[in-house]
Order: structure tokens, then sequence, then C-alpha cells
């Protein structure tokens, strides 16, 4: 039985293709425009499958849209931000204006990094065009495939505003090539998947379109299930904590957090598989796991 | 009339060749060797332009002498420093040559960091050798594009120091590869366009010369000119931002700051501009702006 | 004379193949598993030259084994870690134990991170197998070359743990792709010499295997040994610095030691060897460094 | 009519004494032991009341039992902790025993930072005893207040672990002494509220018992109340992020921070007030507050 | 010759009281009132003086208006500012006069933290009225003196606004309550001179009024320019870096920094003259400095 | 037995005055004067108790001269240090005699600082004269007691150095009046020990002299002795970090310490023991502790 039936709902496909494997897809036609009620679901799905506990250890997010994977933000809520936040028909104090702008930036920087939130890695499979807010979403990610048509802009500069919900915060920190990060965000230039590559924003350029890229990330995801999940997400948490914080400050942080981490049966059962020749089996991470996925 | 009526000097020569597009060309015969005085004009230049408010909205930095970008700090220059810093005879007791050292280096530092305080990007135009002091000034520049013949070389321990004006401070952040960084930095090898690009110091290897690259970079000023300037310099202060703090401050700061930049104008007229098919046409940064440029 | 008379040792043959270059070789067969006494002589050794004041200007660190530069850990010590550290029969105390596995990965990031503590470049030539703890040796490095065939794996995983010694706190700095640092973390995927050189991993990738990836870092090491021994260290000291700090408190600091360091005969020697078209002369970085290298 | 009608809960007690100050109370007998239970609707109380955006512009926090403030933790819950978290009954694996805690202590920490993620002051008025996870709650208020005969102990260490709710985050940040603050957190002493006003943990020691500690916190609500909340909102924001950041970066964000601010109409009626010599009057922050309150 | 004679300006008074000390005297009838101008002119006289070289070792910030040392901020540029920045009419649009607003704020920092810039050491006098910007310029002086009878007032909250000058950045660091600054922050309370010692603001209170607190406060200034400079001005450098960074972080600064300042001849020349029983002479900081003062 | 047979050593005395708690006394006649011998000899005495896992649960460090803690460094050592370091004769390169002190500067925080480096809060007891380095040995101890009588000067200044120890990293952040620390880190002027508990220097000031300020000091390490080491080393640990990271930093690094830490005897232990009415008693915190202490 699969578990789109109660974590599916009318814009997020939600199966579950591989044990311990979840498939979210994005499928608000026609170019999946993130309105705020949009966003706002696609946050909860992910903050509601971290704490529910299920035992899901690597997910792939893609869209269900042939065409592309998104158009961005949908211009019916970029019109309403300058008449005073998307909350209501808005104060006329410029400052409270302000103050009402600043909590739904939070709200929406909050969902879009929902997938740090979870314990498991989060693959994103992009195909056709990731535009504007698309960027900030395959930032938030875990990994980052493309299918060799992908065609990637910064477009918040086009709009009259700077990205604020993830793409300025995250690029200079998970590429390797600054120039190229502000010439595409100052311009808004379209970027093609081997640029994106170039760049390092993606871990590779897969041939073919959106079925190709979604098999290979499902590929990956099903190599990371396989693995302890005591490892893995240890492994997701070590490296947040590194992107943020010293050399010094994240090895003092590793050592706290792997001196509870090593008292684990996944690492005698581990070696006792690889002795075997067996697949190692390992218990959820959370006993109150529902027993499906 | 041209704009370097009044921003030219003697090194430096200002033009504008596009609205809103000002072009900087480094021209210190033979070798655009910098001394004290040259590096501190160049500093100021930036820093008038920045005060004065004209409405520049994109600058192209590049080189007047046919065959190189600069060869680097005048070494007349460098041979004072032993003797007791730039801005004089000297003390002869350790501690204040230090100190006295100390200011000049202080002061070279924030000459060289001056396109950082500019609300707009500058794009510089690499072509030739780009020794020394020329790593140090394309690293304090937002976008960096290098012509294919482009020479390399941090070449400071060549003359017994440690770079100590940006190249130690930015690489390593800016660019994608510790191990070219440190390389090229202990060993001053020459190093090509192409390794440039590989490391992810320049956005692009332009085919041809200094032209083409000087081409090259108007042409992508020129792109960003036609932007909402309010949107253009929240990204540039953004990404500085996000440079040096991390992910969750970062977003944090920018919630802040976008809390009262979305309270625009520019928002409306690009929606405007985009559904009128027409250009769209954006207010100076500042209402002081000088009108011409 | 060599100096491995005094500073090789079982597992480590260490020779100075060309003045003021050392050669580190790792020498426990069959495969360089590192036990809890290897690392401890690994770490030992590094200090000992640091503190020795030797006058060594640049090292090179590779694997005397013909097929593999490491598998990794030692399991034997893997094993014993999950009953109660590596210091005894162990607690039984939950948080005594932790408490124990605490101080020996402390002990083991000590040791691992000794080439950092060395005022000199280290360069590691990377060749075979490079496994698990072989990324995080590899990763506290200056510079990292690879023979074409080297096969790396982030193999942490496979045995149940985060890597906690380097790899995951090393690499999303010093490289310049977070998805792929993080998929080959994730999914101890097995990945080529190329795709560490994509990655921003290695400088460069050396045609040929072990004697040749040698040959060119012994080579990069002569080079730096022509260097002044101020610059050099101090370019080192302020590369560690920045890859830490902001830009400006990156500044800050490189202006309180080079106001120090600029106060050096190096510059002179260098500025007059140049003229003269000699090789310039250095005098050691310590008055205490013993004669022969 | 009172809002406590919809807000007060068994355990916690809502009143609204004066307009725009709310009154929280905790009232569960005999001692305000905090079960898990407790702690989470203490937290969310103060996340409904931020979410609901009522226009609450100061609240006192104080106990209902005459003779504590509270003992702390629920030893029943404590009891729980080592047999493997509070969420069930827990796994037998080391490293998710772990999980299971480190999740419980997130939880914990999210519930009693409560009060810093409203925009209005908390000041807490203590009295009687305040054990452990009292000195936590108070660390977390703005503003702290102590009737003569309140004592305090950080009573953590006694039942063998390390206070990791706020107490050891917050104390040496809040007060001045961390020569104090560590004695007393070692040895579990008693302190009396003179030693807490020497400390620089408590603004002023209120001669009396449980009444008159309320009514002067009240009072001091009753004044905050009276001012523009753009201004008290905009000043708690920039003190919490003050505490936290250099005094550059925080002057950095201030001033985003206030140039969306200084464009309220708080400011021209409050100098129009103070002419016409009137008490000023101030819109709610959110245009969505409830009328009531 | 008084030193007044070139520094001095209509509003500000400089003296030179006793060799290598300046007297800076507040003198804008009837109540100081800080203007933009008059905030302009304060910075560019600690600026001038830091860049000049002048010899001066210790420095007394003072009002030469018998009651009061300021009543903070010209409420005529308060009214200014809901009208779009103090440079000029204002442009309308709401992101371009938040802009304008940000270029305002900065330059008023920058003019408050003047003092911070000088090598040696400023104490401010206080007596009588300090009012708003009046805590604001005290906290970025190095140490506070207050009379007796001294009132403060952390006013901004009563003109609508949060203080963005200073006194939030700062009181959280260099006092040791944050309670009590919390307090006087959200009440615009009037507190006295010994609350300002309770709460760690001021150094103690001097009986009497504004003769007796500069007197005191010269007298310590005669004391601190007895001293070599090159240890004081060290001493102030190593503590404004301590306050914004660790302890790990400031003693690696702190021994690059005394590395170079070791090597002065100030230490045998003090070890000297205390031998010899005579007053210790020391060279100026720069050897440009003026011959008076 | 007395631990004092192996640990104690010519200038210092090592006593165990009560189970698990260590006594350690400077005996250096005449003056507690410290030359680089005694400093090192310091530091390896608290790293060699901390690494060889003795089961000190708290120490008391005091002088062993009647008439003062001491008169700070040997002024030997100081004049040494104007000719090139403590290690030798020394170079006549201005940029390594810099590094030459630099690696001594180093070396004497890092005896210094060697109490941060145990398990056990260390308690220091002063009495009579705390000059120069007194104050910095002071800062990095856990927690001060002052005889009433003691008298204390930052007295570097006045030999022309800048205190490079610890005095200057430490005190803007464990005290709580900056303005106080940086009058007498500038000044050289003698306080008291009420001066000292007024700044939070100090817990307390004990009427009478040196032998009632060492028994206030051992009878709060006896108390201390008497709690969980786990605990109490958990809290030290904790306490460290806090002083040095924000509240959230420091709250996501406490839970993944107590995550580990809540998995004790200790807990059960002292819940059993409250109930019982009796002393809890507690295992080492290291299984290969000596059994003698």
């Amino acid at each position: 039985m699969s578990l789109a039936v109660d974590l599916s709902s009318k814009w997020l496909l939600v199966s579950e293709p591989a044990p311990h494997v979840l498939h979210i897809e994005l499928a608000r036609n026609p170019v999946n425009a993130f309105s705020s009620e949009f966003w706002r679901a696609y946050g909860a799905l992910f903050d509601r499958i971290a704490s529910e506990g299920r035992d899901v250890r690597a997910a792939v997010l893609s869209s269900a849209i042939p065409k592309l994977f998104t158009a961005g933000i949908d211009l019916g809520d970029a019109a309403k931000i300058t008449t005073g936040g998307l909350s209501g028909s808005g104060p006329s104090d410029g400052a409270r204006s302000s103050l009402s702008l600043l909590r739904d930036i939070k709200d929406f920087q909050h969902a879009i990094g929902a997938p740090e939130r979870c314990s498991f890695p989060v693959i994103v499979a992009l195909h056709g065009l990731v535009l504007g807010l698309g960027v900030d979403i395959a930032a938030a990610c875990d990994v980052r495939y493309a299918a060799d048509s992908t065609q990637f802009s910064i477009k918040e500069v086009d709009i009259g505003l700077a990205a604020d919900v993830g793409t300025l915060a995250y690029l200079p920190k998970i590429t390797g090539n600054h120039s190229l990060v502000r010439e595409f965000a100052y311009s808004t230039a379209m970027f093609s998947a081997t640029d994106a590559k170039d760049m390092g924003l993606v871990s590779r350029v897969i041939p073919g379109g959106r079925e190709e890229v979604i098999g290979a990330a499902l590929k990956l995801a099903g190599v990371i299930a396989g693995k302890s999940p005591i490892a893995v997400s240890g492994t997701k948490r070590v490296l947040l904590h590194s992107r943020d914080h010293t050399v010094a400050d994240n090895l003092e942080y590793t050592a706290a957090w792997n001196s509870a981490a090593l008292q684990t049966q996944d690492i005698p059962e581990t070696l006792a598989a690889a002795k075997g020749r067996r697949a190692a089996k390992f218990a959820p991470l959370r006993s109150d796991a529902k027993s499906k996925l």
C-alpha cells in the first residue's frame, strides 16, 4: 500500500517507490507556480514527515509536470506584496507594513528550509525550467541532479527584489564560483545544466529528461536507504553544522555527537553483515516510527 | 558629454560607454605598477563615485595597456617597506615601525576593497599579465572575466611576503578548490585563464584579447544596468553578507532588509513593463544623484 | 646522510630527497590500515618535526605501498569502539563510555590535523585506493595531487558512523560542490581522480601511477622550498585563518601579522637576488634549527 | 471581560490586569513541578499569543502558589529520562536512545525559550523557591524582579546532569560575574535575592513577598505598555541580536532594521503627544490583532 | 600655547590641560542637542586627531554646559527623519527612503563610534542629564565616570524608535546586568549614577558635580599619559578585539600583535626608569606626530 | 598517603586535603615570580593531572607564601624578551624575532590556560598581592575567592606591554564592568578585593587572610567533590562553550552533549540517595583512574 494515501495533497504527490524511500512530486498545473498556500503546504509536508518519525531513509523531490520543475513564485502573490504583506489587507504605517512583510518572509524561509529539518537526505531531481524560487528550493536540498536540458534562472531581480528565501544565503556556500553566482544573480541570465555543474551547483548532469533524472535520483536514494540510518543522519547533521562553523568548532561538535552515536548496534551489524556477505539490517531511528515505511 | 571630464585622472580613465554604465581603465605606463599614490587614487575614485550618488548601475574595470592588466605593486614602494613604512623616514623602534606598517597595510586594504563599498556591481575584465596585486584587485570585484591568454600569478611570496590586501582573504571563500589556491599561493606559479576557470576564480574565459574581454564585460554591464537598482544593489549587499555569515544569520538579515526593500515601486513597474512588453524604467537609488549618469 | 635515521619508524619512512624537502611515506603492510598506534605515531611525527624547528620548507606525504594510499581505519579498532573506547576495557556507564570515546575522538582528530600545525606546506600525493580515513588525512594537508587511477571513498557510513576526524569538517570548506560532497558522504560511492578534480578536492590529476604523482609532488615541494620561508609560512598561517573567519577579520589579523613579518631580510634578499639573477638565500625560520635539514 | 477565558488552562492562569498587559501565572499544585506536559503547555501558550497577534505590549510571569515560584522539573520525568526518553518506552540501542533524548531536549529548550519569540517584553516576578528549571525560565525572560526572600538554586547537578535548557547558555551572557555563576552551578548552593542582584541576574530586589513583587512587575509592564510598540519590539529584537553578535554586526543589522522601522507614524505621534501634553496613542503591531487586548 | 587654537570649533572646545592629555568639551547651548551637523563635527574631530598622529595619550570628554551632559538628539532632526532622511527632501519610494535612512544611520553610527578609532583611551566625565544619544556616546568611550547627581535615560523609545547608534549594541556587552539594561531600554525610566554603577556602566560615582567629575577624569588621564603609548594603545586594541571574539581567537590575535609590539624600546626604558626611580620617557607612537602635544 | 609524593615539585606543592580534592600551592620564594621554567611547570602539572585521569573532582590553587599570591612575571625573563625570545640568543631578523616571540607567547598562553583543560573545577584562593600574571592566572580558573586585604594590579603596561596571556581575553567576558576593566588595564592602578567583587571578578571577599580564604575555597571544593562528576564536568564544559558561542549554538551543543551524558547511573544514584537520605556514591570519570585520589 502506498504512503501517498495519507501524505499526498492536491499539489504534492507522495509515493514510496522503494523501501524507506519517499518520492515527492510538485504538481500544481500548469507551471508549479508557488502561491503562499503552496509553499506553506510544501514546508508542512516535510515537517510532518520529520515529526511523525516515519522510517524514511532518503527522499527524492521532483516535478510531476513534464516541461518544467517550477516557474517560481506565483506572481499574484508578488503583486500582493507591495500592497502590504500576504496576511491581509495590510496596515498603512510603513513600519507596520515592514513587520508584516518580515513575518511573511520568515515563514517563507522556514517552509523552503524544511528539507534541512529532516533526518534523511533529500535529493532533488531537476528538469526543464528551474526559475526563481526553484533555485531556492534546490539549494536547501542535500543533493542536486539535473537533466541535461535543464535551464536555470535566478529570476528575482526581474520582479524587482533580491532573492530572500535561500538562493543568496546558500549559493555562495554550496558552490565554488562566486563570480558566476553573482553574474547570474545580477543579470537573471538563463544558465544550463552544464553551467550549473561547472559552478558546483549540481552533482551531475543526467543525459535525458524528466524520467532519466528521476531514475538516477531514485537509484541514489535506494543506495542511501540501505545504509545505517544512524550513520547517514549523523553525517547530514554534521555537514550542516560544518557549513556554518569553523573547522575547530565542527570537530568539537562532531566529537560530542559521535561519543553518543558510536554506541550503536549499527556498527557491529555492518561489520557482521560485511563479513557474512549479506545486507545489513537496521532498526528505525525512532521506536515510534510507523510500521509501514 | 563624457563623465571622464571630471572623474578621470592621470592614471585612471573613466568613461560612460552606455547609460548608467561606467568604464574605468588602469593607465599607468608601462606596466600599471601600483605605487602608493596609484592605489590611493584607485580607492578614492570608487569611494567618490559611491559617495556622490551618481546613478551608476554597473561598472567595468580593465587595463588600458595592451599587453597586461597589471604587473602588481611598484617595487620602489616594496623596497621602502623594509625601511619603515610608506609614510616617512620611519621610526627606528621595532614596535613603532610595526604600527606604522600596520597603518599603511590597513589603508592599502581599504583602497583595494573600495569596489565592495559601491552599491552597483563591478565587473573586472582581465587580459595579459595579472600579477600580485592584480589578483587582490580582481578578488574584490563582483564578477571576473578573463581573455583566454590571461596569465595569473599570486606573486607576493616572490618578494618575501604573504599577500595582505585581499588575495588570501578572498580566494578561499570565492573559489572552489583550496588545494589549487594554496599551490599557487605558495609556489607563485603562473596559471592560465583556464586554470582560473577550473578553480572558480573567473566566470568565463573569453576567446580573444583585451578588446573582446572588455566587450563581453560591457555587454553584461549593460544587461545589469537595465534591471531595478533596488533589486541589484540589495542582491549585492545580501551576497556580501552571505559570504561572511551563517545561513541562519543571513536569512535573518535578508528578511530585515527586504521588509523595507519590498516597499518599492520597482516591483509594480517591472510587472507592468513585463505585461506591456516594454523596458522598465527605474528611478535612481538616490534622489540627489547627479542628472548626467 | 638521510634524516630517515632518526625520524623514520616502523610504519613511517622519512627521507630528504632535496634540500629542505621532507618525504614521509606510510608503510604499514598490507593496506596501511590505521590502528590507534599508527595514527598516534603519524600525529607525533609531524608534531615532532614542527616542535624541533628543523629547517623543513615543504613536505610530501605518500604511501610506500604500490597498490594503495590507505584502506582507512583498522577494523580491529573500530570493533573495540563499541565496547567502550580505545583506552581500556571501558566503563559500563553510558555517559562514562561517551566521555571515554570523546577523549579518543579528540586525540584522533588532533593527530590527523597535525600537518596544519607545521609551518611549512604539506603536499599529499595520492594513488590507488584512498578510503575512509585516507580522505580525512588528505583533507588536512595543504595541497592534494592524485594519480589518474586513484579511487576515493568516504567510507565511514559503511561501518555505521559519521566521519569524525576531518572529512566532514573540511570538505564543505575546501571544495566547491556541496552536492557532490554530500552524495559521496551518504552513499560511500567510489569516485575517481577526475571526480575529485571536478569537486575541487585535488589540484590536478597526474597521468600515471604512484611514482608519477610522487614525482610531481616533489617537484612542487622543491619549488616551494626555494622561496622565503617567512613568506610561505605566513601565507599558510593566513590561509588557515581565512578559511574560518570573515574577510574583515582576516584582513585585520593579516595586517597585525604582516606588520611584524615585513621587517624581514627576506624582502631585500629576494629583490637583490632578482636583480642579480641569482637564487635567493634565506635563513632558517628558527635559529635553533638543526644544521642538517 | 478577562482574556483568561480562552487562554487559561489547568496549570496556567492568564488575565489582563491592565490594557495591553498580560499576566501569566504558573499554577500546578503543590510545587509547580514541570512535567513534560506542563512545559509543553507553557511554551505553547507563549507561541500561541505570539502567533495570534493579540495586541499585547508587555507580560508578567509569576507563580500562583504562595510559597514558591517552582521546585523545578518533575522528578517523575527525570526518572524516565534514564530509561530512554520521554516519548515512549524507548529503544535499547545507545545511539537511538541518544537521538530520542536529543529530540526531547530540543523540544524542551524550544518551549522554555518561547518568551524570546514574543514581540513584547516578558517580566518575571520571582518569589520563594526558584529551583533548577526556575532559573532557566527566568533567564529566558527579558526582565527579572525578585522578592527579597527569594531563594535560588541551579539544582541540576544534584540530579546528576548539566543544566541544558537555558541556565548555562544564558547566565554567562546576561550577568556580570562568571565566578559566581560557576560556583552556584557546580555547588547547587542556595543563593539569595541579594546574591542574584550582585551577580546581575535580577533588576532589583523588591521588599516584601509574592504580592509586592508582582505589583512592581505589573507597574513596569504598565509603563512599557504605554510606549510605541514599534519602538519597544524593535528594541527587544535588537537587544537579542546584540547578545549574540559583534558590535559591528549588530550595528549593521540595526541599521537595516531601523531603515524600515523609522517610517512609522509612532514617531510623529510621540512628538505630537509630547507637545500636546497628552498620552500618545499607537496602532497595534498587527492589523489582524484581535480587538480585545 | 593651547591646542584649542586649531582643533576647537563652535560647538566643540578642545584644550590641553596636561602634557599629552586632550580635553574635549561639548558646548552647544542650551542643551547640547545633537543636530546632524553637530554629530558630524563630533566624529570628524576624533577622526582628525587620530589621523593626524598628534601625540595624544589620553583624552577626556565632557560637557561645557553646567546643568547637563546632553539632552540627546536635536528633535528637529528627528522630525525630518520621518519625511525621508537627513540628506534632502527625500524620495517618495518606500525602498529608496529606507536606503536613504540607512546611509544616514550608518554615518551616524560611524561618527559616534569615532573614539574607538583613536589609539589612546577616551574617558567620558558625565554630569547632570545624560539622555538618549548621551548614553550611546558614553558607551563608545573607554572609561565612564559619573558625578553623583547624574541622571541617565535610554530615551529613544519615547520618540518612537529603537536606539540605533550604539546603546543597544554596546550595553549588553560592556555591563553586567541584562535585566536592568532591558528594563531601562524598554521603559525609558531615569536612572541614577548609583544604578549605573550597579549595572556596570560606570567605573565610579564621583561625589560632587561637573568640576569634580572632570577633575577625577583628568587625573586618570594624566596617569595613563605617563605610561608607554605602545603598551596602552596595544591594550586598547586587544580589549576591543576581545569584546567581539572568542577567548581562543583573541589569544591568537594578541600573540600576533605582541610578537611585533614586544620589540619596543619602551620595555627596557620602563625597566631602566623603574630601576633608576625616574619617570620613563617614551617616543610618540608616530614619527610624524606634531611637536606640540 | 599524600598525593604530594609524586605530583609536587620544587615550586609547586600538591596535597590532598580531602577525598577527591587537590590543593596546589605556588611556592617560589620570595615572591612567586614566574620565570619561564616556572610557568611551564605550572601548565605541565595541570595537564599531567588531566591526562592521567586521576579521580580529582575539585582543586584549589593558592600561594604558599604568606604575603602574596604572586608578583607576576620574573623580570629577568621580561628583559630577555626584547633581545629575541626566551628560547635562545635569538635571530637578528625582525620577522624571525617576531616568530620566535610568537611561539613563546603561545606556549605561555597554553600553560596559563591549563586549568580550563581539566574536567574538574579549579578554585583560586587569592591573598596579598596579585600582580600582572597573577590576574591572568586567576582569570583562567573557574571560581575566584579573595581575602579582604588582597590587592590586584593589571601591571603589564608598567613594563611596556599589553597583557597577552589571558587578562585582556578573559576579563571583558567574565566580569560585568568594561569601564573598570579598561581603567585598571590602562592605569595599572592597584584595586582592592572589594573593587574586584564590584567588577564581578571574584565570587566573594573572605574576611581574614591567606588561611581563611584557603579554608573557604577548600570548603567549596569539598561540596563540589561530593557531586556527580558527570554532572560537574559536563557543567564546566558547557559553561566554557557558552562563554564563546551564541545562545543558539550553545543550546545545540549542550543537547548533543547531554543526549549522551543523560545515560548515566549518576542520575538514578542521586535520586536513590536523596530518597534514602544518604550520600550518593559515584564512579570515577575514567576507569583507568588511579586508585588513590
